[in-house]
């Protein structure tokens, strides 16, 4: 059974088939956030740690820590940036962390000081992406996503993500790196532009999932860009992704829709035992409608005429 | 690929692998309304007309019809009920109709004032009631619902329950029913009784597709009977079953998140041309959000440092 476990200095995170769904909380990313890049720019951690105790809050399994704030040389700002977050963000939660960078420098700087065992968020199957990043994990023993995408770009083709797939587990297999603590994101298209992409992802995770036993992750929010309502949209792809398979997302913890999306998901996967979490979340008996139709069906069947 | 084709005098609802999910509305039943089913006997059906409107307008596509009041002698008096019940359903929308009743006599009666092509409701694998319904269907050439628990009840083995489903369609097919006319419910236990409810239902549905090839229904609320929060487990239960490849449900069209559910699920399994119904149903622009996380993940991988 393939778990992929996560670390902070106190608390543990696993990934895995058997287990309920792991939420990568995302709000800690400054792409996309001007106002929340200016901020860190300035030193300023405040929307940070609002955004840390949020996600805790709201049930994040683990957060992601990112710190491009698009400056002129990343290579230089971001590694003094993603230090400076993450020490925010351990002295804020005891969530295990997921460093997200592009800059190779800075993940090796993050290593320097993040606690636990950290999730490495990401390569990809670019040769120069992973003659970076798979002696770093292999040296540090750490899981890492791996993105479905190489130097020809995002194929729309989901044979050549499983394949990009496949390499990547194969190369960090050369490393010593294990398939368990490989993470494959097999890239979610917007449902909007490619009317195929829930289809794609779902055979994609299965195969995933059946035939390299790896966990999966994803940005789940994608599917739903430039759709009205996205968010109902996010909140049936996410069971349907976990019904698929799938086994943990980058996604926003504090959508209510979306997170008692992820909880059901665990309920009628058999991932939430006596149904405790779900309960607990939902314990408002304002919230608990009897409602119609309940086991009607099933009573009806049995009255005999 | 399989199709049920199911009309009334002017409108057709076809269920089928390829089509959207096809949403039985199911509240023009009094089994479990009290006040409805006094008012039916009464002669009274204002509650009936405005159950079949509400559930047309919020986009039911075939309307379940019961008329079981539990009376002291069905046999006698839930014919001309269902009958009336029935004809006040066709002046009322023009949606085909699913004839639903455990009273053989009552189906036969309805059969002769319905209009169009129903669906029945149904037989299940006792050999009694399929020598009651076959012939009924043969002679008619209707589709009908098909429950897989037989003599000995409901069985918690689902390779029990595949079992008598694959009797119906071979008994089925003896009287000249094609398997395309019958839609299997492989009964749906609440998920609060039996923690492998879930995964039992979408392995059975998968299987009831590869192997026999039929459309498939179900109660889909009894999945949440007894748990706080009924209608968010429904509207997780009802994407994973349709990715698990269901392809009706008989519930309650006028709850918004379940039948938003049922929108998404439609728009990612590219069952939604253009994404057209998603999008006259979620229009609203105070429902459209920009949100959190939109491509920013495919963003920031494009980013190189």
């Amino acid at each position: 059974m393939t778990r992929t476990v996560i670390e902070s200095k106190t608390k543990t995170a696993v990934i895995g088939f058997d287990q309920p769904f792991c939420v990568i909380g995302e709000r800690i990313n400054p792409t996309g956030r001007k106002k929340l890049a200016a901020e860190m720019v300035e030193g300023n951690f405040e929307t940070v740690i609002a955004d840390v105790l949020a996600q805790a809050a709201a049930g994040a399994t683990v957060l992601d820590v990112n710190a491009g704030v698009a400056a002129v040389d990343p290579n230089q700002s971001e590694p003094p940036l993603l230090v400076e977050t993450i020490k925010i963000v351990q002295q804020t939660t005891d969530l295990p962390i997921c460093i997200d960078s592009s800059v190779t420098g800075a993940i090796e700087a993050a290593l320097e000081v993040v606690e636990g065992r950290p999730l490495i968020n990401s390569t990809t199957g670019e040769e120069e992406k992973l003659e970076a990043i798979l002696p770093l994990v292999a040296k540090h023993k750490l899981p890492v996503v791996a993105i479905s995408n190489d130097e020809t770009g995002i194929s729309e083709d989901p044979d050549v993500r499983f394949a990009v797939a496949k390499k990547i587990v194969e190369h960090a297999a050369d490393y010593g790196v294990p398939a368990h603590d490989i993470v494959v994101d097999p890239l979610v298209m917007p449902i909007g532009a490619m009317p195929t992409a829930g289809d794609q992802v779902f055979a994609l995770v299965r195969r995933l999932r059946d035939e390299l036993k790896v966990n999966t992750t994803c940005g789940a929010s994608n599917i739903s860009f430039g759709l009205p309502n996205r968010h109902a949209v996010n909140a049936a792809f996410l069971p349907m992704a976990i019904g698929a398979g799938m086994t943990s997302a980058i996604m926003n913890p504090c959508r209510e829709i979306e997170m008692n999306a992820v909880r059901a998901a665990n309920l009628l996967t058999n991932n939430d035992e006596a149904g405790s979490a779900w309960i607990a979340a939902n314990r408002d008996p304002n919230a608990a409608g009897g409602g119609a139709g309940g086991g009607r069906r099933g009573g009806r069947r049995r009255r005999e005429a």
